[in-house]
């Protein structure tokens, strides 16, 4: 096993784009909202004012989600996995996590090469 | 919004590396277990035999979760994001789902710029 394993610093390890994975489930009862991706200063706004922030990769730039819809996603707890590529906030959702509208952006479920809408 | 927001189609949507992202999940208390890739034949498995396959991307390979350490994810649910470019499974674990024998790979919380075992 790396060092980073076992490591009490935090070392995010960004991609060739200069991204890490991040997750954002529901504090209050787990579901999965969204997620997306942040660079090295999504993560440190996410830390400073404890309100998501990620990169767009299709607009190149920095976000706040919420920023227009006031459906901001307030950070409860943060954690990094093993290899420090990837993010867990648990959040408190104000509003809906999805851009369509919905709470959460997984609301297909996949039954064959068919998606269901429960 | 997109046409594939609302399609009843599966449809997912690889990276240029031919990749989506996958979360873990524990079906029964909805922790967040792993995150790592699935190519399409990865997905298909993972369709296929109701157990977790992923894309390694350092071992350039497919593989079973659990293959050689038996601790593999039986998936309960199979969800997809609103763009088609992330999977979430629930899953049932057999054994730590984190290759350091944790139960989960996000065991670390963040405090400012240190990580606790918390």
């Amino acid at each position: 096993m790396g060092e980073d394993e076992e490591s009490r610093a935090l070392n995010l390890k960004f991609d060739a784009n200069g991204l890490v994975t991040a997750v954002a489930t529901d504090a209050a009862d787990g579901g999965l909202l969204m997620l997306a991706h942040m660079n090295a200063e999504a993560f440190q706004r996410t830390q400073e004012t404890g309100r998501a922030h990620f990169w767009s990769r299709s607009r190149g730039r920095l976000w706040m989600k919420g920023e227009t819809s006031g459906n901001v996603l307030t950070v409860i707890e943060l954690r990094v996995d093993c290899d420090q590529d990837a993010v867990w906030m648990k959040v408190k959702a104000y509003g809906p996590a999805c851009h369509t509208g919905r709470r959460s952006c997984f609301y297909r479920r996949v039954d064959g090469d068919r998606l269901r809408f429960d």
